[in-house]
């Protein structure tokens, strides 16, 4: 059996696993981010101490470059979290190490990771959407994670918004009201001046929210049709939001798209995560499993 | 050398080919869409009159089952066209020329070509987006045509619609002011009263539809990260909404998406197709090429 070490390199924390799937974890780790060299070489501490592993993948917060004939390859890049703008990632991890080390979004880690082994078995597209402190969204689409010109930025999509329905102007410094400027967590709190964990079930911010994950969720079933929809994140934690979602997916699309899947089974369709707090870890053992084309389960 | 049959079956036409790419054509024919019985019929007795070919493909209009475990697989569905809702086409054509048919839409057909030989030659992701009496989009993600649940429905996006400055209720039957509804041909006809390509360039109809067009390009920038986009369609002929376009996609992206392509070099990032009158039937042999695994230029 060979072995394999993801990392979880998050904006806030780091989680360190060795492994080959969630039922098969030999070491674990995890600690807040700090500044990137030592947070880096915690990480690579961390694997030093562990059995070895043939290969490493990193789940990682972005924007990213993953342009292999880039000069930046593996780099963060244009982050506003202070100190990581440009800081080399896998690069680094593969020279400390001396393996190879698969590169990729947090969220497209995540995807591969409910493919594999989560709410998404074996099937292709997937998408993964989480809706916390940011939106963002990953995908596997004929067997590889998504990416190209630069990593989809699905929090950034353009939604319609009513301003005289809701006259907020949105969060994002970039955009203002686009899908993130209008339903992350800073959006809520800011919009409704209480945290998204606060506001009570019958509150109208639901409704609301329910309906601009549903609209970007409508809007990449037409643009990605994917067989599955994983959607996870902090905001996500209130249950309720998901036959809401669910409802207004079915309504937007109008009977359009015909499927089953839409039409008669969308609670199989629109589903939360099945990976737990170990998801993003699992999804970077999962890319590095991906990189060294071991496919048992 | 072999060659390949390629159907653009389209709603209005049928193009014919056999050949094996643009400067190989050994014959073609066209000739308009009658019922589904007599125009099948007609493709197939083309093909009996010309050289063999080792198999065919069709890019087809839609809504298609593409799904190769469904019962109506390779059927045309839900479609509105008289007397061709629920036609067979791929299992007809295989067994009347017995011959591998490879079939999947006529914009990932053109997506396809294009990636072969025309404006996105050798990129991946590729999208192609057409605008005209309907809008449609197709794309070629990690080598293989795009397609899952069913298959991308781009023109049934939701964009920002501001119900003050464009009153325009939209033309879609089922969706109202979905891309198609405020942005295709009969969409611009019936808002403005006349069709587009009688609009003078200086009309504020071109600015309006550079918004829209731009609106879903910079959305599907967020969730496919295409390499590049080749945009054609009737309403495209305009040459003029190709600069407005591409300014308007730089500023909603707002210089997030950080890559020189949209930054820099945005002229050669979103481009007309280059396979001319022939694109659909062409992209139809790139899909008969790539079911034989012939990747032979």
């Amino acid at each position: 059996m060979e072995y394999y070490g993801g990392v979880e390199a998050g904006g806030t924390k780091f989680v360190c696993l060795v492994g080959r799937g969630p039922e098969d974890i030999l070491g674990e780790t995890r600690f807040p981010t700090g500044d990137p060299q030592a947070t880096l070489a915690r990480a690579v501490e961390f694997f030093a101490g562990q059995p070895p592993v043939r290969a490493v993948g990193v789940a990682c917060f972005g924007p990213l470059d993953l342009d292999p004939t880039s000069p930046t390859y593996g780099y963060i890049t244009t982050t506003p979290k202070p100190g990581w703008a440009f800081t080399e990632v896998a690069g680094y991890l593969r020279q400390a190490l001396g393996l190879p080390v698969a590169f990729d979004t947090d969220v497209n880690g995540a995807a591969l990771g409910e493919q594999r082994w989560g709410a998404a078995r074996g099937l292709d597209p997937v998408l993964y959407l989480t809706v916390g402190t940011g939106i963002g969204g990953g995908g596997i689409v004929n067997g590889r994670p998504l990416h190209g010109l630069v990593h989809p930025e699905m929090g950034h999509m353009r939604l319609p918004h009513d301003a005289q329905a809701d006259p907020y102007p949105g969060y994002c410094r970039f955009h203002g009201d686009c899908f993130e400027g209008l339903a992350s967590g800073p959006a809520l709190r800011e919009r409704w001046g209480q945290p998204a964990e606060e506001l009570p079930t019958e509150h109208p911010a639901w409704e609301l929210e329910a309906r601009y994950i549903a609209l970007a969720l409508a809007n990449l079933v037409c643009s990605l049709s994917p067989r599955r929809i994983v959607l996870g994140g902090g905001v996500m934690s209130n249950r309720a939001l998901y036959p809401r979602v669910r409802a207004q997916v079915q309504e937007l699309l109008g009977g359009y798209v015909h499927s089953p899947s839409l039409l008669e089974e969308i609670e199989a369709y629109i589903v939360p995560p099945a990976l737990g707090a170990r998801a993003g870890a699992l999804g970077a053992i999962a890319l590095a499993m991906h990189l060294a084309g071991d496919s048992t389960k």
